[in-house]
């Protein structure tokens, strides 16, 4: 069974912006044994869009539809598809007084404007949106099935999964798909391709997909198969393979982040955490606590953007800064042991460096990290020099670091 | 004038894989007035292929493809394209000589499959390839212009710059672009759009874009005409008015985002900042530090993720975190109070809020975020009910609202 996917707006179409929903669209669809065979962009143009459908429609029995449901003479999708299907729109009280409600929980009165998106195509079961007030349609015409559903991101994935996925499974019987999730911490992209590329390269099927951010590496695995017996047998081989190459490299097999790792692990010892940053400026509090359920373990922690704020918050000695500078071993060892005196943690990881663009002179050179875990037992200090030149990375390459420092520390 | 772009390519319809050559054709062709009405993607099929060909002729005078053109049975756009323009293919020796000599030069004799690749559409002019063995094909018909090109990247670019630039430049002389883009903070995109639509929908040219993440808006115009002085005319015909009808709300014109903007003000009146924060966990302190040059008037801050941080840390009495919960007007005062009463800082920022997925029942409601401002002469506090359900939007939106009460405060 084939699919096509399209992408509504104009603002689709300009040089820096990509049409993300549908690879989010097609991985899921892919999982059902469902392969997409086009994809469109098409901008804010009700006559081209309502031929894009026509024409998807004679070819494959899926058409999803992104985009375009905002509230606007410029969101043209559900007229379009009324066109294409030659089917009239029915103003729906029943979606109208939910936008309604949506915009009473913000204490604001819904913009005469929205009732625009309470047109629904004849036929079309609502879909509805609990994470922004466009509503999705649900549409069956002579054995195919479109989809209108939101553009942005988090609205669309929502959406799909819970309400579009149980629909189509009925439509298409899933393949039997087994995946691996491999999490990589500690190597750089380069070095993980020259270990496992000549592993996966022999295989299509399981697919291999290395995706790489910033010092956080994901290997992706994903066998697709009539049974359940040979996915995972195919999976096994292949990654068995992997995981012997890459070793203690691997910090989850479930898709969980570093953060979320170490989270466990700190859960599991009733070990508690803060943290103490410069350079990375609040980003390594802000990863941890992005898993839900951190203050469990994670304490908090302190900001030090200049050399008062590390000798009053933390109690690094001002001859210590003075003598080996703020962005130091020793700056950084200071710091650790300050946060963990202060806030009372079982660890406590700090960050000191210089992300750039420029540096005075005085300071380590651009690129320069220091990262320290200071815990019950002792102060470690690693140093990294990282590329210049790219500001926002060498701060998530500072964060990354010091949580890879604290997961092999508490993984010993 | 208007162009569509169709990428082709089994391989480019997975879970994991961008068109990016639609990217940087797009700009190529901005540049020359020429807009981007609609792109494809298209799987290694001829029929699907020679329709869409066909549909985007009959839509725009501009139609460029990129893949499809290796020596195998899989690559289909010569012959979509031959079969949409009713054309016959002609076998070509001084292509076929061409790449003979290239298989020569790498010390091989060229397969004999790679005589597709010298199959020339009837009238169609060659784009040489001097980066890999498949050329280009340059085909007009009636006013339209049909370009076949090569998949990889550095092929595209190199071919499009060198052979179809200078074609399409006496087709479409270059224009003159002015642009202008605002950065809007404190509304929602539907509140902008309803202000600013009815400004913008009259024109054509500039072509008025609205982007949004999390409250962060931006309204990008771009005019383009024959003449500098009429970009400028049409733009600020058309800026002006969406100016004034957004005054204050316009924190940029430049592309700053608000934490850049209230760096310089900040840096102009020699204040500083600090910050304490709880849902949003380093999130805010997060943006302030990454604009460059921050630690001019960025002192830094507190994580306090817990009571106990809140108390020990901020000075937040204890009584007060009982009666009024962490999530609470007088506990955001508080923070607010205690992080700039520690630092010293001119200015304070806090956030507490319930970020989700859950709450433990004696909390404020998932999506509920106070930001308070203490300042030397009176402390602010606002309240905003988020949309529950997506933890990182909550903490986005919460460190939104308070740069935005500090840029209000700053420029009262």
């Amino acid at each position: 069974m084939n699919a096509e996917i399209i992408a509504v707006g104009s603002e689709m179409l300009t040089p820096a912006r990509v049409d993300t929903n549908s690879l989010f669209l097609t991985g899921e669809l892919n999982d059902l044994g469902i392969e997409v065979t086009a994809k469109h962009v098409i901008g804010d143009d009700r006559e081209r869009l309502a031929e894009t459908v026509r024409r998807a429609l004679r070819a494959v029995p899926v058409v999803i539809l992104s985009g375009g449901l905002g509230p606007t003479e410029d969101d043209v999708t559900r007229d379009a598809v009324a066109m294409a299907l030659d089917r009239r729109q029915i103003f729906s009280p029943e979606i109208n007084a939910g936008i309604e409600q949506r915009f009473r929980q913000m204490n604001r009165a819904m913009p005469e404007i929205n009732r625009r998106q309470a047109m629904l195509i004849e036929g079309a079961a609502i879909l509805l949106n609990d994470r922004g007030s466009a509503p999705g349609q649900w549409i069956e015409e002579d054995g195919a099935v479109v989809m209108l559903l939101p553009g942005p991101p988090h609205e669309l994935k929502a959406m799909f999964t819970r309400q579009c996925l149980p629909r189509l499974e009925r439509i298409a019987p899933p393949l039997h798909i087994r995946t691996l999730q491999l999490r990589i911490s500690g190597m750089t992209e380069s070095e993980l391709d020259q270990t496992i590329a000549p592993i996966y390269k022999k295989y299509e099927n399981p697919a291999t997909t290395v995706l790489a951010h910033h010092g956080d590496i994901q290997v992706h695995l994903r066998a697709r198969c009539p049974s359940e017996g040979e996915a995972m047998a195919l999976l096994a081989e292949v990654g068995g393979k992997i995981e012997a190459a890459l070793g203690d490299r691997i910090i989850s097999r479930n898709g969980d982040p570093l953060e979320a790792v170490i989270g466990k692990k700190l859960a599991s010892l009733h070990a508690t955490l803060a943290v103490a940053e410069s350079a990375t400026g609040g980003g390594l509090a802000e990863r941890i606590s992005s898993v839900p359920g951190s203050s469990a373990y994670f304490l908090g922690g302190f900001v030090t953007y200049t050399k008062r704020m590390k000798t009053d918050l933390l109690g690094v000695p001002e001859e210590l800064l003075d003598r080996f500078g703020a962005v130091s071993r020793e700056t950084a060892e200071a710091m650790a042991n300050g946060a963990r005196r202060r806030t009372g943690a079982t660890y406590a990881l700090a960050v000191t460096g210089n992300a750039g663009p420029t540096t005075d002179g005085s300071e380590a050179p651009v690129g320069t990290v220091y990262a320290a875990l200071s815990g019950p037992w002792e102060t470690i200090v690693i140093h990294r020099q990282w590329p210049a030149g790219d500001r926002a990375r060498v701060r998530s390459l500072g964060a990354q670091m010091a949580l890879d420092l604290l997961y092999r520390k508490l993984n010993q």
